[in-house]
Parts: C-alpha cells; sequence; structure tokens
C-alpha cells in the first residue's frame, strides 16, 4: 500500500540522560527506541491484581468502544466513569472472553488516558494523581526539568487502538506492561493522511482502500513493536498510530523542546497548534470566508492562487 | 508537451449582439471566435498609412524589446515615448528588416497597449483617445453600457509575443489588422503555469522544459488563430499568451461582467485580482509571515495544513 516501512531505529542502553539521549535525537528529530533502561521495579510490580490494588477505588475516566479501532471522528466509543479496581479488571481480560457486564458490548475496548486534577485546567501528572504506583517508575532524565509538561497513564486493553494523531510536542512513550504496534509518519507526509485536525480520517492504516485515499501510497511510514521496558521517542509533530497487542500499561511523557512562548496556555494534552500556527490558521479561515463571497468559478480560481502562494513559501 | 490542445471554435455570424454573444457564451464561459461581424471600414481603413496620418504626432509610450517574447517578470524591454506617425513607421516594418535608427536593436520589436488620459487613473477608451481613427469602428454591443470598462488599442510588430497573463473581466479582442496567435489555459490551470502574480513565469508556452516545469504537461490549452475582423471572448481569469504573426492592430474590450462592487477601483488596465480576493492574499500573506515565526520544521508542517485546508474548501 504504502511506499517502504522503515523500522524505528532501537537504541540499547542501560542509562538514558539528556546528553545521550540528545546525541540519538537531537540531529535528525526522528523516532528511536531505547531499550534496557533502568525504569524502575514498575516492570514487574504492575500487573493488573497489583494495579487494581494501589489505584482502588479512585475514579476515573475511560473510553469505552465496541470496536478495536477507535474513532475520534465519528466519535464510535463512549466515556464513562468507574473506580480503577473496576477499570483494570474490565480491561485486562484475556482477548475473546465476553464480559457479562458490559457498557455497550460483550467484547467492547478500554482505553485510558489519564488527565490533570482539574481536568480543563491541568495536565495530567502520574506522581500526583498516582503516586501509588508512581514509586515504582523511573522517569528518564531526557530534558530540562523546566520544560515538563505531562506525564500520562494509558492502559489499554488488548487489540484497542488508538487513532492516528500528531501532538505538537516532543514525549517519550514508556512501554511497562504488554507490547504495542506503533505505525508513525513523518510530518511531512501531512498532505497524504486526509487530516481532519490533529486526526488522520484514515482509520485503518493497515488496510487503507487506494480509490478512498490515493495519496496515501506517498506516505513514509515506520514501524515499531515496543516491549515492555521499551521507550519510544515520538517528536512534536509525528503523526503515530498505537495498537495495543496485549493489556497494555505505559506511561507517556511529554516536554516543552521549543521555547515556551510557542505553546498555547489552554493546552493540557500536548496537542493544541503552536500559538503562530493558530494565529496564522484564524487569518486562513477568514480569508476562506471571505473567498466565498465571490461567484464560485473566481472562488476557486484565487483559492488556487493563494494555495500557489502558500506552496511557493515553503521553499522561503 | 502538454495535454492534447483544443481548438477554439468558431461561430460564423454577421450580427453579434448581446443576447447572440450570451447565448454562445454564458453557460459555459470558455472562449470563442466570432467571425464575419460588422465592425466597420476600420478593416479595409486601418492600414499603417492611414494610420500613421490619422494618429499623426500624437504621443504615445510602447515597449520596445530586443527579442520576440516581452517578459514582464525579468523586463527585457524598455519604454520609449514617441510620436504614433513614428510608432507606426517602426512597428509595420516587415519581418528582417532591421531598423537604422533603432533603440536596442536592429530588429528590435514594438508593443503598444493604449492607455488613459491619465495613465494612473484612467481607463484606455479608443473613442476618448483615439477620435481620429475610432469612427471607423463599430464596437459590438454584447454587454450593457453601465458595464462598459476600457477599449485598448494594441498595435503590434510582426512576431512580438506579449506574456502569459490573466485580467478579471471579460473582455473581446477585436483583431483589425494582421493575424495572430492565441494559446488560452482555463482558470484550473493555474496551478500549472507558474505564476507569479498574474503572469506566468513560463515565457515560451510552445517551447517548455518538462524538467524546469514538470506540471505544465496537466494544462489543459486552447489553441486559436486570429484573421483580420475575427473577434475573440477572452473570459475572465483566462490565462492567454498572444503572438502577432504579422503588423498587428487590435482593440481589446473590457466591460465589468460581475457586481461593479467586486472591482478595485483604482484599476485601469482590468487586471487587479477583485476586492475580496485581494483581501483574502492579504490576510493569507499576513499568515506567512505568521508562520515564518516559527522554527523551519514546524513552519512547513503548519503551512501544509493550512494548504490542505483550502484544499479542502475547494470542495465546499
Amino acid at each position: 500500500m504504502a511506499a517502504a516501512v522503515q523500522t524505528v531505529p532501537i537504541v540499547c542502553t542501560h542509562k538514558l540522560d539528556k546528553q545521550f539521549f540528545d546525541s540519538h535525537t537531537e540531529e535528525m528529530r526522528v523516532p528511536k527506541i531505547f531499550r534496557g533502561v533502568d525504569i524502575g521495579a514498575c516492570t514487574s510490580k504492575w500487573n493488573a491484581g497489583y494495579l487494581a490494588e494501589s489505584l482502588g477505588d479512585a475514579k476515573t475516566t475511560v473510553h469505552v468502544c465496541a470496536e478495536e479501532k477507535l474513532d475520534f471522528i465519528t466519535k464510535n466509543f463512549q466515556y464513562k466513569t468507574l473506580e480503577f479496581r473496576e477499570y483494570i479488571r474490565r480491561s485486562s481480560r484475556p482477548l475473546g472472553q465476553p464480559l457479562d457486564d458490559y457498557f455497550i458490548d460483550p467484547h467492547e475496548k478500554y482505553y485510558l488516558r489519564s488527565l490533570g486534577e482539574d481536568v480543563r485546567k491541568d495536565t495530567a501528572n502520574i506522581h500526583e494523581q498516582h503516586q501509588q504506583i508512581a514509586k515504582d517508575l523511573i522517569l528518564p532524565q531526557v530534558f530540562l526539568e523546566k520544560q515538563f509538561f505531562s506525564s500520562v497513564l494509558r492502559i489499554a486493553s488488548p487489540c484497542s487502538q488508538l487513532w492516528t494523531h500528531y501532538d505538537v510536542m516532543d514525549n517519550i512513550l514508556i512501554q511497562v506492561v504488554g507490547s504495542k504496534d506503533i505505525l508513525l509518519f513523518p510530518p511531512e507526509d501531512y498532505p497524504y493522511l486526509y487530516m481532519r485536525g490533529d486526526k488522520s480520517t484514515i482509520l485503518d492504516p493497515d488496510n487503507v482502500d487506494p480509490l478512498k485515499y490515493p495519496l496515501y501510497c506517498k506516505t513514509s511510514p515506520y514501524r515499531a513493536t515496543l516491549q515492555p521496558g521499551d521507550i519510544i521517542y515520538i517528536p512534536a509533530l509525528w503523526f503515530h498510530n498505537v495498537k495495543a497487542r496485549d493489556f497494555s500499561v505505559a506511561v507517556n511523557v511529554f516536554w516543552k523542546n521549543l521555547d515556551a512562548s510557542f505553546y498555547d496556555s489552554r493546552d493540557v494534552y500536548g496537542n493544541k497548534d503552536l500559538m503562530p500556527a493558530a494565529r496564522a490558521q484564524q487569518g486562513v479561515d477568514k480569508a476562506i470566508k471571505t473567498l466565498s463571497t465571490l461567484p464560485a468559478q473566481y472562488k476557486h480560481f484565487f483559492t488556487l492562487k493563494i494555495i500557489a502562494k502558500l506552496q511557493q513559501s515553503l521553499d522561503d
């Protein structure tokens, strides 16, 4: 379907500090897996039983979906709020084992992305919201302390798959329990991924209809399979689609790799477009509105003219 | 080079009024030649001697170019102001006959596009500026009187060729003396013509380097050869490249085919982008400037995102 798929390179190292990390990522800004890093006792301790007991009756809001592929565009899932103990029981059940007390479907999938204290204002911080288990985790110091943005706990059912999207901050995904398949695309693939906002409308990148998405074959995808203990670097703006092979527990750490002034202070997910980009887009939205006052043929023509100008600016 | 070239259809008619013209152009808005229309005595009277005598010592500013192809982008020509009598003598000399009193080159080409009384404020009007000869011309009434914008006298040396450009108003080119080859492209060809402003950077559309201009082959050109007395309809936004075969005299009539409020009141040529388009472009220019404050990779990414949005708006 797509052009040759590259494999995300793996760097085996016990020690992962900023200097080492920078030397492997700064120049190229492409995904990389760090394997063998000491991330603490979590890899051995965080089984379903331990997590259920440690996180206990704290409440959490999660995605519940009848299908494997969660789709934010058609919103094929529901949000449910339940106790962690309950969530772990549901999400950790083996593949193929139906649930009696399901919400939507006996084989429904679960996905948790932890949020901040005030979900609208605060970023997720595992050391604040989930101290009980965070103590088992050593976060590699691959950025300056002041750059820290969030540390997100992600717990997923076997075979659950998250939509292809991009974030605006560099981040590392620390795979603690289970394996995950990740498909990544470089930022240059934007025109070929049929994006809506920060999300691709291509729901299943492994089975893409070339008639519906003819440009997809122009993408330059990278593949990786994360094993427990692996840390993958996902550079800002890289599109990624993540599928849990097993019951999966991961911690995703985001940091502001650019000057803090570029980021939208209202962003709690790390996915709001940078401030100058958002301003530019507002200006262009207004331009599109202005063009729509023209008769159709003229609107079309001057839109083409503006596109050509933007394309020229890519080379400036 | 380009895809199949179409031929501009010819309609033979003695009478050309608004109703007849509309019935042949309104639905499709594609170029059309009207042949056999009564445009007055000009076709028989306007030889070089008559024009030199009639227009006499009135001054005019003209293009003088050492090459056949005038190029507004590199400005390979000079402007000279001279008497009409003198201009007609120079521009009407047969091909291959060198000039002794040349400005740049013994074989230099000449091109005159008449201007208004105040060249910065007024539009050209042959009945005002060149009454002496305008009396020989019957302008077909193919638009409402209030829509009239300008009537431009064009006098060109044999083999002189004008750059490919578009105008924003519907117009008819009335070929009075000599033959002209016209190559036209529909507005949809904008992305394939390597435009700068309203002008194509492809100087010789008959010999296009596919390595330099790989998209040119996607154009859908139309060809026409105008004979004395022919009237070609050039719809607004259609790109056109015009080459005189012989000493050529033509009158080009522009009118405001859209509501007058769309047009820039400062436009004296009929080629300033429509007001909403100009406003939209200003907004996008500002957006490009804003994007340029981002680091290169981010600027590139968000420009792609904005281009994708504009492309989506083409389908709206």
